[in-house]
C-alpha cells in the first residue's frame, strides 16, 4: 500500500477544498453573516494547515494500483464529509453535529435528504454552502481533483481513482488521457450548470435561488432553499428545472458525443433509449392514475407527472406537490425509478439503467446456457461484447445492494417507524434521492430520527454514492495486509 | 422438442394424482359427506379418462434434455393444480372458481397461505385433501413419480427433471441412479412424517389432527385445520411441532448421511451449520426484543420464539400468537428469515441457506479479484470448488428472483392495501410461507385480494415453488423454436 500515496492526495483535496468554500465565505462577509463568516474563515484555514502540515510526507514513488485507488476515494469522501460540516456546526445553524454530519454527507452524495425543517431561516452564505455540496459531490471531489491538479501522474495510474469515484458498471474514457477526460467532463457539468441558471434568470427567478437551484439539479441532489421545496416557483421555472433534471441523468459521455457531432453513436446508445423510454412510460402511468383524482387542470396535473418522475427518476428529489398522497401503487412506482436510477456516467443515483440492461441480457445469457450447455454468448451492450469479469463483478454489486438494502432496513427499524417510512428511508437514501414516503415524505424531513438512524443512514448513502465497492474495501481487513501469494488455477 | 414424452410424463403423474386422491374419497364415504364424494370421484375419473386417452401416444424415443425437463415440470405443476382445484369447487366448499386455485396452488407450492376465514367449517375429507396437498407438493410431484413408477429411462435422463423440480443451487444424487434417490428421499420423508404423526398421537392429539398436521408440517406447509391456526393446541404439542418444523427445513442428504453412519459429514456440513445459527440468533434476538412486553411466563415466551422462528424460517407458517403485534423490527426479521428461507434439498421455501453461501462466497472473490485481477480462485463450499457456471446461474436466480418481487409488488399495489401488507403479501407467497404482515398477518387472510391480486400471487407461488426457470422456460418463445446454430467464441 502507497500510504504516503493516500496522505498526498488527500492533502490535495483539502487544499482545493478550502479553495472552493471560499466564494461561501464572501456570500458571508457581504451578508454581514457574522457567525458564518468565522465558521468559514476557520474551516478553510483548518483546512490549510492539515493540507500542508501533510505536505511533508512527499510520495517517493508515484506509482499506485486498484486497492489504493479505492482507499483514496474512500477516505476523501469520508475527510471532505466530516470537514464539510464545520460551517454548519462552527456557525450554530445547526446544533447537533450528528445533524451536521447528516446534511452534509446528504449534500455531497448529492441525496438531498434533509433534518432541517426551516430551511429558509438558514443565512445566505450557509444555504450557499448546502447546495455547492451538491454540485462538488455529483461529478466527484477527486474527479475534480483530476481535472484542476497535475496530480495524474504519466503512467494513468489515476484511472484507478476514476473508476473507483465512477458510478457506472463500466468506465470509459473519452480521450486517452484521465486527466483530459475529467476536464472535458467538468467543463460540460460546468457549462450545462451555467445554462441551467440563466434559463431560470431568464423565467425571472432571483439571482440566489437561480445559482443554487442549479447547483442542486446539476448534482442531481436536490436541496432547496425554500421549505416547501419548489411548489412555490413558476410553472415555466417547475418546466426548466424538469428538463434540467432529465438532462443531468444523461450520461455526459453523450454531450461529449454531441460535441464532436456523433449523433449516430447518441441516437443508438442503448442505455439513453432505455431511460427516456422509462421515463415517458412512467410519466404516463402516473398521469393515467394520478389525473382523475387530481385538482387543477389537466395541464398542472401533467406538469406535476413530468416534475415528479424526472425528480425521482434522475434521484434528485425536489417536490412541486405532495406526491405521498398519491395512491399506494405510485409510490411502488416511485420507489423502483429510485431503485433504476439515471444513467451511468451521470451525476444522478440509483442503480443504473446501463447496469439493468446488462443484467437482464446476462439473464438471457444463462437462460439459453441452461438448455444449451455448450452454446457460449458474451452479453452484448452497445453491439460489443462485454468482458465477462464486468459482468460478474456487476452481480456481485446487485447482490451487496440488495444485503446493503435489506440490513439498513432492519437496523433502521429499530427506530420503530411504519414499515413504509423504514423501507423507503433506506431506500431514497441508498439511491441518493432524498425524500421517501410516509414519515419521510416530501412535506416531512429525516429529523425525527434518532443518532443512530441519521449515522446509519449517513453510511448508506456515502455506501450508494461510492457504490460499495471503496468502502468495503477500506474495511476489509485483507486490504491492510500484504498481498496474498497468487495461485492459478 | 420430445412432445410426446411430454404428454407421457403428464398421463403418468394424472394416473399417480388420481390414486392418491383415493383416501380422501374414502374419508368422504366414511364421513357421509355425499357432496365429496361426488366432487372427489368426478375429479378420479377425470384424471384417469384424460390419462389414459393421452396413451395413445406413445413416445418414439424416450430421451429428452434440460428443455423437456423444465417444460414438463412446468406443465405438470399447472396441470396438477388445475385439476387439484376440482374437490374445492365441485363439492361446494369454496365457492369461487379463483379461491379454489389460489388455495391449491398455496397446497401445493406449500406456502399455506389461505383465502378462508373459517376453516373448521371445511368437510373432513376437504380438509384432508387440503393437507395432502402439502405433502405431495413438498417433496414434489414429480419426484414421486420418478420414485415409484419405472418411467426412468436407463440414460437417466430423468436427472433432467430431478434438476428442474429440486429447489438448491446445486443437485446431487444420493446414489448414482435418480429413481434410487427419489425412492430414498420418498421414504426418509414418509418416514419422518409418520414419526412426527405418532409423537402428535402420544402428546394426546387426535389422529385426524396429528395426520393432517404432519403432512402440512412435512411439506413446510402450514394448513392448519383450525382457524386459530396452532393456538388452541398444547405447549407440548406446540414443541413438537417446532421440532419437526426445523427437521423439515434440513437437506434431507443429511438424513440418509445419518442412516449410512456418516455423522462426521453432517456435523461439517456448512449450510446445515448456518441453517441453525441463524435460527439460534433469530430466536435469541426475537426474545430479546419482545421478552419485555410479552404476558405469561418466560417459558411461554421463549416457545413462541422458538415456534414462531421455526414456523418463519422454514417457510411453513404456522402461527401460535399473533406476531403481527410484535415491534415493527421484529416484522423485517422475519421477513429476512422469509427470504432466506430453509436449506437446498429440503421441503422448506425462500433463496435457501446455500445459495447465501454461494452469494456471499462470490463477493469475495469477487472482492479479491478487483484487488488482484490476475489471481483466481474458485468459490468453494464444503470443502470443495463449485463449478463457474452454478455461481453464474445462482447469480442469475437472485437476480430474476428480485425482478418477480419488484414487479409483483408494483402489480399487486394496484389493490389498494397498505405498504407493509402489499411487500408482505409478496415476500411471503414468493417464499412459500403463508401469512404476512399487516392486512395478511397471521390472523387474517388472503380473502381480501381481488381476483386479479389471487391470480398474480397464485403465479408468485407457483415461480417461487419452481425457482422460476421452468416458467421461464416455458413461457420463452425460444424454448419452442429450433435449437439456434451453435456459436464458438
Amino acid at each position: 500500500m502507497n500510504y504516503r500515496m493516500i496522505v498526498r492526495t488527500l492533502s490535495i483535496t483539502l487544499r482545493i477544498v478550502a479553495v472552493l468554500m471560499l466564494p461561501a465565505l464572501i456570500i458571508a462577509l457581504c451578508c454581514d453573516e457574522n457567525s458564518c463568516s468565522a465558521a468559514f474563515a476557520v474551516t478553510i484555514a483548518l483546512m490549510l494547515i492539515l493540507s500542508l502540515s501533510t505536505d511533508i510526507f512527499k510520495p517517493r514513488k508515484s506509482t499506485f494500483y486498484a486497492r489504493e485507488g479505492f482507499v483514496i476515494t474512500a477516505l476523501t469522501w469520508i475527510v471532505v464529509s466530516l470537514l464539510g460540516t464545520l460551517p454548519f456546526y462552527l456557525s450554530g445553524s445547526i446544533k447537533s453535529y450528528v445533524d451536521c454530519l447528516f446534511e452534509t454527507i446528504s449534500g455531497f452524495t448529492t441525496t438531498g435528504a434533509s433534518i432541517l425543517s426551516d430551511v429558509e431561516s438558514l443565512p445566505y452564505s450557509i444555504l450557499y454552502w448546502r447546495s455547492f455540496t451538491h454540485w462538488l459531490g455529483g461529478m466527484g471531489v477527486l474527479v475534480f481533483l483530476l481535472a484542476v491538479s497535475t496530480f495524474a501522474g504519466s503512467k494513468g495510474d489515476s484511472m484507478f481513482i476514476m473508476r473507483a469515484e465512477s458510478s457506472g458498471p463500466q468506465v470509459s474514457k473519452l480521450v486517452p488521457r484521465t486527466m483530459q477526460t475529467a476536464r472535458i467532463l467538468y467543463m460540460i457539468y460546468a457549462g450545462m450548470t451555467a445554462l441551467q441558471a440563466i434559463a431560470l434568470l431568464i423565467s425571472g427567478m432571483p439571482v440566489f435561488d437561480a445559482v443554487t437551484l442549479s447547483f442542486a439539479t446539476a448534482g442531481t441532489g436536490g436541496f432547496s432553499i425554500k421549505n416547501d421545496s419548489i411548489m412555490s416557483y413558476t410553472a415555466a421555472q417547475q418546466w426548466i428545472l424538469t428538463v434540467f433534471m432529465i438532462l443531468f441523468g444523461v450520461n455526459f459521455g453523450m454531450y461529449y458525443l454531441i460535441i464532436m457531432r456523433s449523433f449516430k453513436r447518441v441516437a443508438k446508445d442503448e442505455e439513453l433509449r432505455l431511460y427516456l423510454l422509462i421515463y415517458f412510460i412512467a410519466v404516463a402511468l402516473i398521469t393515467v392514475i394520478v389525473l382523475p383524482s387530481m385538482e387543477g387542470t389537466a395541464g398542472d396535473s401533467l406538469r406535476h407527472a413530468f416534475f415528479q418522475v424526472a425528480s425521482v427518476f434522475s434521484s434528485t428529489g425536489y417536490a412541486t406537490l405532495n406526491y405521498e398522497l398519491w395512491p399506494q401503487v405510485c409510490h411502488i412506482l416511485l420507489m423502483m425509478l429510485m431503485i433504476i436510477g439515471a444513467c451511468a456516467g451521470s451525476t444522478g443515483g440509483g442503480v443504473k439503467c446501463s447496469r439493468f440492461i446488462l443484467l437482464l441480457r446476462s439473464l438471457r445469457v444463462e437462460i439459453d446456457r441452461l438448455l444449451h450447455p455448450n452454446m457460449v454468448r458474451p452479453v452484448k451492450m452497445d453491439g460489443k461484447a462485454v468482458p465477462e469479469d464486468t459482468v460478474r463483478l456487476l452481480h456481485a454489486y446487485f447482490v451487496i445492494y440488495c444485503i446493503v438494502a435489506v440490513l439498513a432496513t432492519l437496523l433502521l427499524s429499530l427506530e420503530g417507524f411504519s414499515f413504509e417510512t423504514t423501507v423507503s428511508s433506506t431506500i431514497t437514501c441508498l439511491n441518493n434521492v432524498g425524500p421517501g414516503f410516509g414519515g419521510v415524505g416530501p412535506v416531512e424531513n429525516f429529523g425525527k430520527f434518532s443518532n443512530f438512524g441519521k449515522l446509519l443512514l449517513c453510511f448508506v448513502m456515502l455506501a450508494g454514492r461510492l457504490q460499495f465497492f471503496p468502502l468495503l474495501i477500506l474495511l476489509s481487513p485483507r486490504t491492510w495486509t500484504k498481498a496474498p501469494k497468487q495461485k492459478i488455477n
